[in-house]
């Protein structure tokens, strides 16, 4: 016997989701089945509101329910400082920092010649029009320190500085609690050329 | 900044599915933003459509989208034999063996002390019940091999065979196609135990 073609179905959607092999896929489904039709009411209409509910900033594309979003429409928060992420996980990231009181742009992705992704894209584009038609002081490129992220934020940087807008990259060094034992090569080479009298 | 309310709400729900960690249920919140309308639909669409179609048969408790199930009201099976297994899962595992042609009772687990799970909390009764009104020969006892599984089929082999009822138990030793350098030592004594004369 194979699995009903109602379960086939529902395991067949949930293998699409990243991350999600087929014994998991399986798993799940049958969990699911084992829920109430109440917790899967639940489940489902979180998953059906935050998609329906949620929209791209039409100025800096992070996910929010308004456009704008709370943050460019924020008239407290410095609007000539620009810090540019990959994703809107990114953001929330940055955005933890209580410092930074500038506003952000999500690229959407870096650019990774192997799978594709080229300059057009990403938001590339869309970023560097906000430049032009706004006042904008500092791009503070905060891409991935993979090597996709740092391939973006070198081509980021070469376009940015011919609009004569000063580019800045996050800091490099060693993490905060990190265990220097445990730190790659290339970490510690970058956290001696940024080291600090103390 | 935190997670939109939205997003963190998804992202709760996903995370109380098993095995679906913190950092997993967001990856997945932010994949089904970035979905399509219409793949979210029909991954959601899946799930409800699954929940509420298949049914537990009420003769072996497997899942189906009819009762009894299509193994059950198969007046081709032999009838007197059920094969009794943990869940609707390894029922699909066993039925893949074209041999066996008996019927099947799917327990809903295993006994398991550490996790208060008791035969209370699993279908014996009705197992019982089952074995008393049929014309039953034979029960082969099919739950899994490790400890909880071979617990509960000491105690199902227990209670049945005062039934008077022949109660078998599936045969222990090496995986097909598996590497004896890798087997452990209680499925090496096991397949020594269960050798065959060729």
């Amino acid at each position: 016997m194979n699995r009903p073609q109602l379960i086939e179905k529902m395991v067949e959607k949930i293998k699409k989701l990243p991350g999600i092999g087929p014994k998991m896929a399986e798993r799940l489904s049958y969990h699911i089945l084992k829920m109430s039709q109440n917790e899967v009411d639940r489940l489902v209409d979180s998953i059906q509101k935050a998609r329906t509910g949620m929209k791209s900033c039409s100025v800096c594309y992070n996910l929010s329910e308004y456009d704008p979003c709370p943050i460019c429409s924020d008239l407290k928060r410095e609007h000539n400082t620009i810090c540019v992420v990959e994703t809107p996980q990114d953001l929330i990231a940055v955005s933890k920092v209580k410092d930074y009181k500038g506003l952000y742009f999500v690229l959407g992705g870096s650019l990774s010649p192997l799978d594709a992704v080229g300059p057009d894209d990403i938001r590339i584009d869309k970023l560097i029009r906000r430049i032009k038609i706004g006042d904008i002081n500092e791009i503070i490129i905060a891409t991935d320190t993979d090597s996709k992220g740092e391939m973006t934020a070198v081509y980021l940087a070469e376009i940015i500085k011919k609009l004569s807008v000063k580019v800045t990259r996050l800091g490099y060094g060693l993490p905060v609690g990190g265990d220097i034992e445990y730190a790659d090569e290339v970490t510690i080479s970058r956290a001696i050329a940024g080291r600090k009298e103390m």
